[in-house]
């Protein structure tokens, strides 16, 4: 780590239980490229203080986690169409006092879509209907894909997000009949849900692709299982360290290659 | 340095124009102690909001420099004796929300007053009439100084602060007759005054004590005279060290030996 000075651009993020994975990423990247940049997670039980805070210490940049995604949307100036369509942002600039909002979760999962070549024609199943649901529901509609089902058991939510889409909410467990499965939900997170399969064995075994958002740990009881069954998994490490990627880029304006994604995410993980 | 993290506590600075000490200053002394802080200057032109950001962000300590003293008080929920006493604040500690301020500028001329071992009974001059002098005047009143006069342009200032402590104040020089004198003036300060000497050769002459505030440079031309003169020097170095040390204390509740705080100092005025 290079000697701190006055000078550094900081950037924070603010969550609701923040993880160490964001501080370790961007400052990793800061020492390796040679920014005079500075990282830090915080939380805070005051959100519009905490947005108030990025304008009056000039903060560069700020992630923006759980639960906080939508309570900041009236705080910000500008909203970037990646977090206006789906009414939810985890990142906001600061130009000069100009707060612009965006969604780089929709970006990184449009881009694991297009990377890992999902074809539009599958059908896909999304367990979840969060503010993430959101997200990879958007980018899948981005993508061209026209059967989509989300399975939540929150109606409002569920059906909101579907119809929003032009796709299909169903409260239950449909037949397993889908080539393309994405749990969106805490089922097999670190914690209390850490050995819940967030789908059952039929599901993976017809699927050609499992994707799972879960991030901790990355190897999710489904993503196990569906590497056992020998299917093309995307997990939600990939989701976090390319998001962070697309954060670190507006934020120093330094384009990244995915060495350096890699390399920052695996440090990250790391500690 | 040490790999940062989030869980590290930060502490910040807020002034009109930071400079790079107590950065150096604060991160040295955490990384030789091994403390999980960070510390870091910011500007503001928010000040409400700023304070807002301490308490929004958990922010653990906060040292307040020009033009911020006296603004912040009624933005704080306690007030330590050594801020109330004059009205200015350069420290505030947030203990679990709640902001606590203090000043340890009056604390570090006090301690200087005792530590130099000055005599109460001697005839002391004091030049300026802004918070600083504020805090150098209370000092000497605290220190059981009976004879002080404070010489300063501005009438209402300088009238209020020599008043409030039973002192003379004078608008221009008086005969060259104290044994303690005192600039507490931007003259001799890096800047447009760097060449300004803050008191006549009489005045320098006649003291057996030059004590100047300014802290950049320390070596001041009035320090140098003094030098030059065989006098006994206190300079604005020794002060600026002195209360970030009783700042760090607050911040970290670990207390400095005298060779850790000359070192931090050192390291802090080298870049």
């Amino acid at each position: 780590m290079p000697i701190l000075n006055k000078d550094m651009s900081v950037c924070i993020s603010l969550a609701g239980r923040p993880s160490n994975l964001g501080t370790r990423f961007h400052n990793f990247l800061y020492d390796e490229l040679g920014l005079n940049f500075l990282y830090k997670a915080f939380t805070t039980d005051d959100i519009e203080g905490a947005v108030r805070a990025i304008r009056a210490l000039g903060i560069r940049g700020c992630s923006v986690s759980m639960p906080f995604k939508e309570a900041v949307i009236p705080l910000v100036d500008v909203m970037e169409e990646s977090a206006a369509a789906i009414e939810s942002v985890n990142t906001i600039v600061n130009d000069d006092g100009v707060l612009t909002a965006s969604n780089t979760d929709y970006e990184a999962i449009a881009e694991l879509i297009a990377e890992h070549a999902l074809d539009p024609r599958q059908r896909v199943l999304v367990r979840g209907s969060g503010g993430m649901a959101k997200a990879v529901v958007a980018a899948f509609r981005g993508a061209g894909f026209d059967d989509l089902t989300v399975v939540a058991r929150n109606e409002a939510a569920g059906r909101a997000i579907a119809d929003k889409y032009g796709y299909r909410w169903v409260a239950d467990d449909p037949e397993p009949d889908f080539d393309l499965i994405v749990n969106v939900t805490p089922l097999g997170m670190h914690g209390a849900d850490a050995a819940a399969l967030a789908f059952t064995l039929p599901f993976i075994r017809r699927a050609t692709t499992v994707f799972d958002v879960v991030a901790f740990p990355a190897e999710t009881p489904l993503i196990a299982e569906a590497r056992r069954a020998g299917k093309r998994v995307i997990t939600g490490a990939e989701v976090i360290a390319l998001q962070a990627a697309r954060q670190f880029e507006r934020y120093t304006g330094v384009r990244l290659t995915r060495d350096q994604v890699d390399r920052a995410a695996a440090f990250s993980r790391a500690g």
